[in-house]
């Protein structure tokens, strides 16, 4: 783009089909592919290397050079070697100077050195352009040119010209620029390819957390009780009886923890009569995750939902019904129908059914091409009113699983109550608090902070 | 981009690395949000304010001048202002000769006023380039950096230089600019953030009517009928059985109705010969929702799957297998294998699960980032082909699940017959007015015309 | 972009605010739905055509002119007639000379000529800068304004700036160029929209095979050999029994062919010494089809999980258990629980479940949306670990499904060992294999290999 002017003023007659030469310095893995892939979209790449001999490995149609030498033939200068060998540039600082140097290096830990090695090749050799890119980029993926992981390439630098350059090189490629702002940035962009899901970190070990705490509980209450009172042998129910137990709960806590934050950040807001002053750290964070929480809980449902699925074919459920027909046929009883019995056991089903259907509804609407899709207002809609209704649904299938067992005195073992009702605590807050937000004396103030309106104004507008 | 050759023309050495100083009117939320991010990305933002104050509220970095001084400082002034303030700025005209605006307000509701706000702005302020740009996206997404919705930002003005210059900052701030035209598109933007699933309306509708429909047509039947002659309380089939009738009706309907619209357009066009008169406009508003009205029979298809393979976990039938059984055992006798029976029943599930297995595949290929991966012909095998054989899959399911059970005097209860039967209607139609479409008589011409073939051409080409 | 300078040197004023008049050869189908879209998109638009008389399909707003006429009006002109006509044009040679002809045909075959349509038109009028584009769009989606499917429009061309005016025209469209460089990339271009799904073909084409081999042989064994040494017909386990047979089967083995190519990737790269000698052609084919081979096991494993849960709701299972139930009740006896059988009942389906539900991960991180959306490590992360640990689950779900039927005799019908058994074949080389090379002793010099290291290097770096 800015490159016309620079023509034009420079080497009119220059406005050729040529792509300008790329230089590459260094030849190792993945300074081969980029060359590779450069070359392939039209630009002439010359490497610059200690060793000229010009190898089988060097793509066809690269020319390599001394670095000097390499260097001299174009305005871009790909360094494509490891942090530790930058310190040989010094002695080039002549012929680099006013060039664009692309740093594309990679650490092995996050934040392994104090400043990045972008900012450290600015240093090393001042009067260059320093523009920080590719880094995201494997050599692997460059070569096989399949790029299944991401074609997104964040680049920054102080120099918006020669970001310009760079980010039409990675255009060319077929990659996706990302401008990331200045030099900066680069220290974030250097820890980006070795992160490893980082917004999952807290939902995940949450669960986790969650997911051991109601595994011994409920092992103690399901297997160890029977075993110490009855001597039963229900060590099996490990496999899917516990499993099931936890996974309803462990989606049911983290749904209810996806609201809770917001809840309080209204109840924050009111107090303080204005949506301008920082939320707490903790609640920033937890606001900023709650997409991956809401994702973990749907696994869980997700979980559940087949762990029931399966029950009727179960050996053990097998076996325990036929028990129970074959001592009515000895007795030569047979059962009326329950209706009360049938009402409730088809409505908790409907209510988890229609619940798990909306919370798939909502994990479908969290995809990005499906987000990317929607305006504001209707994304919204389905986040927030969905999302409420799913909680709504997946409380009341709670509840009404629960039935009349919550007085029984035989759901208490060892004072333990079922795991269930702790499950209900979370949810139970965050509707009742929504309940009460929505009232208008509390609803209409609310609104109009969000709206920007401020209870105690700092200055007149 | 054209910026280049304003830039050589008018102030050569300004070739340098700052990008240019964008103003902004109005230090509200969206203004102070906005300038935040174009703070981030690099930009030198100044405000416009009659109150000059710099307070906590407006982003660092920023200045704060008088409205006069600052839409001085820069080319680009962004009106975060509301429609009712606009009047002011024509006191401004001499200042503002030229410059861009940026008009980012929205409405309160859909053709609030004759002309869109961008269309009132630029008859303000004659002379002006008015560009309407950014008013998707909410203040919120800006200062969270979250942008989980739409990162699309619509742009529209009649000043292509102008246009291109806020579509360049629109990219600089990370979003995707979408060139909408000129600035007659700027009521539909407008109307954009307001609209809530415009598509997913007619669709929704119908269900929900054919849902309500059949709800009291299966009311009357299975709960009403032997309530009044058998004196039986089946009221909890409303949780579940009457749902699980509904929904596969519903999504029969609805999936035939996609492929009727197209059906008709083919008698259309075979009637008159042509594919360039339009279609009536019911027609093409259908055509139009065909995607959404599948994916809403989708989700009742779904429905049904939930509710069909909970059948064994409901205490009704668990009651009335176990009293059957003991029927059975207390006359001490034993059932022989119906192979027929077992023959009808496996098949029914069969062609269910093969139906809806496809149904699911369709729907993942109407995922926006699927569909852009696929070609033309892919895109029509997909939806075209696997289409109807889901629909006739889908049907023969309903077919054999009625088995013999079609003329059966009694499936008919007050002389109503069998819900499902009702569904059957469209989709055979459809399925036989396709199948003769198929034969060469009529495929021949009808594939001609759509390739542009007349009948009646009105010039010779 | 580089219009610019174009612009800046000849013709000064012309920084306008119009789009440049874009030139259509052919007022054919193609040709009017692209100048309709030209036209809204605020290009001026004229059509050379040997008829000059304004029809009513020609666009509103266009002119329609011979076609010299219209050639001289415009720097670009799409050439919107088929390949067979293009020899016309040698007649205009001198008017098109320095002109950018854009060539959007299609051909009917894969491969049809020896040189594709856009080489051919290159040659035919030397001087011109032919750009091969829009030929993956279908008119039908331009007129309708649906665009369903691929927004993406290949471009390649000789010539850099040629290339960018069509690109840029491209985006003004609202469709997402791709630069696949010269005009050698014209061939594959033109093939594209003839492809129907070519990566899917061998997947899909291995699984057929599979399928048919395991039918007959389920059919022998569970239909034929019980109808002939028993009587018995139990022919409509063709229905669910069977197809439940063959889809856990094919789902297994496609998901071990998934991680088999790339262990014998590592196999060659250890047994050379070097990453840089490429793979057998069959091995790199197979390597890049890895993902449909996935999607294709999982949407097998997806009907596997469907038809195992409607196994209670069968006719036969029911019939099957209320008789075993009914006979026990004649000889007045009850079961004890066996617990072996119930952990092993148990342990099978939730290992099931598991493998099942990491399995859909997998699928729903291969959503391209979502591939998109992360890292390169994060990509790794799931697609390998998260990957193997399926299979193991998938092979330990399979391995106790069977549990100590492995060693009875009654499971070898006419020595016919049951079909699971032949399915646990390859995944147990697979995960045997991966184990031995996850050795230290193997892995470290494999990592190093793959870092670029070579055993015999070719040249000191």
């Amino acid at each position: 783009m800015n490159k016309n002017s620079y023509n034009i003023m420079a080497l009119a007659p220059n406005t050729s089909n040529k792509r300008e030469t790329v230089c590459i310095f260094g030849t190792g893995d993945f300074g081969r592919a980029l060359g590779h892939k450069l070359i392939q979209s039209g630009y002439p790449v010359v490497f610059g290397s200690r060793n000229t001999q010009t190898s089988s490995l060097i793509p066809k149609g690269a020319e390599v050079l001394s670095h000097a030498e390499a260097a001299q033939k174009a305005a871009i200068i790909i360094i494509a070697i490891q942090r530790q060998h930058y310190s040989f540039l010094t002695s080039l600082a002549e012929i680099l100077h006013g060039k664009v140097l692309v740093d594309v290096s990679n650490n092995l830990k996050i934040n392994q050195y104090p400043e990045s090695n972008a900012e450290y090749l600015a240093q090393l050799v001042p009067g260059t352009k320093v523009v920080k890119a590719f880094n995201t980029v494997s050599a692997w993926a460059l070569q096989s040119g399949t790029l299944d992981a991401s074609r997104q390439v964040f680049v920054c630098g102080d120099d918006m010209e020669a970001k310009q350059m760079v980010m039409d090189i990675v255009r060319a490629l077929g990659l996706t620029p990302l401008d990331q702002g200045s030099l900066l940035a680069a220290q974030e962009i250097e820890n980006y390819p070795l992160q490893l899901f980082p917004m999952w970190k807290f939902p995940i070990l949450l669960s986790l957390g969650l997911v051991t705490f109601f595994f011994f509980y409920s092992l103690i209450r399901d297997v160890i009780y029977p075993y110490v009172y009855e001597s039963k042998d229900f060590s099996f129910f490990i496999a899917i009886s516990i499993p099931n137990r936890i996974c309803p709960i462990v989606a049911l806590i983290l749904l209810a923890l996806v609201y809770l934050p917001g809840v309080l950040a209204a109840i924050i807001q009111l107090y303080r009569g204005t949506k301008y002053s920082r939320f707490p750290d903790w609640l920033d964070k937890w606001m900023l995750c709650r997409k991956q929480l809401g994702l973990v809980a749907l696994a869980f449902a997700f979980l559940h939902v087949l762990y029931t699925l399966v029950i009727p074919i179960r050996s053990f459920v097998r076996w325990r019904m036929s028990n129970r027909i074959l001592s009515l046929a000895l007795k030569n009883e047979t059962e009326p129908l329950n209706t009360t019995h049938a009402w409730l056991s088809d409505s908790y089903l409907a209510l988890g059914i229609l619940g798990f259907s909306l919370f798939f509804l909502l994990g479908i609407t969290s995809l990005p091409s499906v987000s990317n899709n929607v305006n504001w207002r209707e994304f919204r809609f389905v986040q927030s009113k969905l999302g409420y209704l799913t909680l709504i649904l997946c409380t009341a299938h709670t509840l009404v699983y629960g039935g009349n067992r919550f007085l029984s005195p035989s759901s208490y073992r060892w004072y333990l109550p079922n795991a269930y009702m702790l499950s209900l605590i979370v949810p139970c807050i965050v509707l009742v608090v929504k309940f009460v937000l929505i009232f208008p004396c509390l609803d209409k103030p609310l609104t109009q902070i969000r709206q920007g309106w401020e209870r105690n104004p700092q200055y007149p507008e």
